[in-house]
């Protein structure tokens, strides 16, 4: 062949990046997760919940937050104290792991014990995109529906902890927890579902212990 | 040059077929809005209100409804005995101009005033994909948020309308509809407002009058 072939090859790209980020977490003991979800599904108020439960039991965290242009949410978790990493996609759907690695870059890794991926609102695209984190989480409202597993699978399918945000709100709306429950296990037999609710603080502890538990299993493995 | 280049150009042969979409339903009066929001906005709810109001008033519709997999939208548009055609993307998030064009081949539109697509649920993606319509319609809902506009705006900015749905729910979220309008207001000041519910029923005769006169317009000029 006399000329250069220059592959496009985004996914490739990004699955290397992914992969150098995962070595890095793996040596390190740092567990990382990633929390995928539709616009408005409350990620940004679960950490506002989360956030300083974490805190009081000592664990040292980082927040990388995505949105395509603003800094919104990365302001409502700073004005907690909370430590936090903006990423703006520039009107792009997902977070790229080359955008995680850039992040991380800031992040004094020997002094966290975890990372939360707050992914841009989208149920699609993020769930394609490796960013190298131990676990995929999924957060679904009540008022989206109890039919978003089934129309949505790829991510349901993919997620090792499905949260049901917005419990608060079921009795004004028509959403069958039983039917949403049972779509996400026929997708998934293996995923945790936790029922929260931001207002009220109903299933904060439990995902607290969720995480303890991933935080425990990674520095075990590290060892 | 001793070789041929092909070059992917999605997005350019996107832009041809609904150049051919356009014309089409331009020759023929036919007007064609594209309704795109996150999942479980309710727009699939809005079509069931709005579907016999039209249908009472002797307007010819067809719905094409995009999903990722399932045909659940047009089964419960179905049942109400709308004319509906199933898109399925195959996991993609978005719908094409060519998927428009095929689903368009088995609508007589000689016999149609007016064709609303569905679009997947994604506030993002579906923003950059021309399909041929006439106009955009942004589906907004209370519970995801007042700040959906600002953290958003690429679909606000080329939207004509934006209906605000769940009014109902409001008094149960700390939803704020002047911070939500003036968003909307400052990002697009000619975007029409229409405040939707779905379960009382709010704001559908005003949506029902937008879309008439939209359709009489596209006739006159169809003349």
């Amino acid at each position: 062949m006399s000329f250069k072939v220059i592959r496009a090859n985004i996914l490739g790209e990004n699955d290397n990046a992914a992969g150098d980020i995962r070595a890095r977490l793996a040596s390190g003991g740092v567990f990382m997760i990633n929390m995928i979800s539709s616009p408005g599904s409350g990620k940004t108020s679960l950490l506002e919940k989360l956030g300083p439960v974490l805190e009081k039991n000592g664990i040292r965290f980082v927040i990388i937050t995505g949105d395509c242009f603003t800094s919104r949410d990365a302001e409502r978790l700073d004005r907690l104290g909370l430590a936090v990493v903006q990423i703006n996609t520039g009107g792009a759907c997902h977070i790229d792991a080359r955008l995680v690695d850039a992040s991380l870059r800031d992040v004094d890794l020997g002094k966290t014990d975890l990372v939360i991926i707050e992914n841009v609102g989208n149920l699609v695209c993020p769930t394609d995109f490796d960013l190298g984190e131990d676990l995929k989480v999924a957060v679904l409202s009540t008022t989206e529906g109890h039919d978003k597993p089934v129309k949505y699978p790829m991510l349901i399918r993919k997620c090792a902890l499905a949260v049901i945000n917005k419990t608060d709100l079921i009795p004004h709306t028509d959403f069958d927890m039983d039917i949403c429950e049972r779509s996400i296990n026929e997708l998934n037999n293996k995923a945790k579902i936790i029922k929260m609710s931001c207002k009220t603080g109903e299933g904060t502890d439990i995902l607290f212990e969720w995480i303890k538990n991933g935080i425990q299993k990674k520095k075990e493995s590290a060892k």
